[in-house]
């Protein structure tokens, strides 16, 4: 079971952006001696042999996982579930299993559908990067370098898969943090689920204006970074958004209070007051936002 | 009064990011004989000619002014309307004006104070450019090169100094429209004043949380780029916001009722709607919005 062995395999479920940047990044590190991928459109399984992302193999699901030491998952997070059910059916219950989704609590409960508890062998992880594009092409060997990786075992979780899934991620060059489900959810709500909603509306917000044609060719460099996620994978965002709905409509109703007090003290001209709030947001930006990677442009 | 004469003058009045730029930029297209600067503060007078920006020159207001051909007004919105105070007290009424500050009508109105009208020499601009950047350490030389420059003529603007203002803004490699004040301002209000004060309010719901720190630690390169416009000046976006009051307010207004209906398409779990918002806006993203600048940064 360990890496770095003669028989030691790597499978990838889901060959997008991130799936296909985690076989580049384990075959760059040497991490295993098979690489093998599972996608369920198959010209992307094509794709990914030809850009000798995976190996020369292909097969159903459950030969592919019956072959693997560490599986990890990475699809669209509505799909993970059914990826589970069919992961029971192989009968495969002592591979390491690890994902990558933006939401942890929701895979917890897609791992746990159908037995009593998710697999001992299920460590939930998320990688903090990712992009505005998507899709095998746009994968990288060194998407994970310098970024954390939040994992967040669940009651069941075995010590050894917690050891080996944070090995694996390490290996890959991140910093492997560890918390509860529930916190990650809600901490991901406010630092980038939150921050896709108002990208995305902010598009919506001059597209429905009456002279939309104008509004966007003034849109200056503040428009054009600002909403640059708004070019993410709407199927992605979308399931992220209802599988944390919870936690993302509490960050929505939050920046909408704070987006009163800022209103209000521009409808009051109260110049002092809102000298005070961008002085505020000024100083926390430049102050606590730790910029990780030099251009870094992950989006996750 | 033409430009590339061997006696002709520049004075920018206002040495930050801007004015340095717009001197750093003259001078490298050689428009003048002569670069002057004018700044309330000693210090970046001295920084200025230390740094090549300005001549060796310096001297009360009304004594440069007297000298220029073209006066570049480049301070913060609120402190416009004392500058023009002392122009018309300077009695250089042939001299021609321009300026560089993100709202328009405001700036006219300004330029009428104490007046009938405001100076016919007077062509209000706004190039979409700058950066979350201030200060004049950060001025460039290329800050201009095809970025749009917007000159707004008000009813008494001279034709010879439309000419003369629109040439000088095309010498320092910006593309020259024209537009009338009330457009300009609504039209920015929504692509530039708009999401500065999101990513202003975003970073201050983050801040709110009782759990601060851990939320600052999590921000992924989505929150980070989205929030790299509240790095922004507080002088510079009080005097912004407050100018643009009532087409802020609007445009903030037209915001809460678009993302009132991603809310709800949330709460409602309704799947299909979100899915159609999640998709429009990313077409729109990646279709209308055109990137001028390759790595452009500006923020304005």
């Amino acid at each position: 079971m360990a890496m770095r062995e003669s028989t030691s395999t790597l499978l990838v479920i889901g060959l997008g952006l991130l799936g296909g940047s985690v076989l580049r990044a384990a075959r760059k590190a040497n991490l295993y001696a098979h690489y093998l991928g599972f996608d369920a459109r198959p010209d992307v399984v094509a794709n990914a042999q030809r850009l000798n992302i995976t190996d020369n193999a292909s097969g159903e699901l459950d030969e592919l996982a019956q072959q693997a030491d560490l599986i990890v998952i990475a699809v669209p997070v509505l799909a993970i579930s059914e990826i589970f059910q069919k992961l029971r059916h192989a009968n495969a219950p002592d591979r390491y299993i690890t994902d990558v989704a933006s939401v942890k609590l929701p895979i917890v409960e897609a791992a746990r559908q159908g037995s009593e508890a998710p697999p001992a062998q299920f460590v939930p992880a998320h990688p903090i990067t990712g992009s505005e594009q998507s899709g095998l092409a746009a994968a990288q060997a060194d998407l994970f370098t310098a970024h954390k990786v939040i994992v967040t075992p669940h009651e069941h979780t075995d010590a050894a898969a917690l050891a080996y899934v944070s090995e694996f991620w390490s290996a890959l060059g991140a910093e492997v943090v560890t918390m509860d489900a529930a916190t990650h959810d809600a901490i991901l709500a406010k630092t980038s689920h939150l921050p896709h909603v108002l990208a995305y509306v902010l598009v919506n917000t001059l597209l429905a204006q009456p002279d939309a044609d104008n509004v966007f060719d003034f849109a200056a460099g503040g428009f054009r970074d600002f909403s640059r996620i708004a070019s993410s994978d709407p199927t992605m965002w979308h399931d992220i958004l209802l599988a944390n709905k919870q936690a993302v409509l509490v960050a929505i109703e939050q920046f909408e209070n704070e987006l009163q007090t800022t209103r209000h003290a521009i409808e009051q001209d109260d110049g002092d007051a809102l000298f005070k709030l961008l002085t505020e947001a000024k100083t926390a930006r430049d102050t606590r936002v730790v910029l990780t990677v030099d251009g870094d442009k992950g989006a996750v």
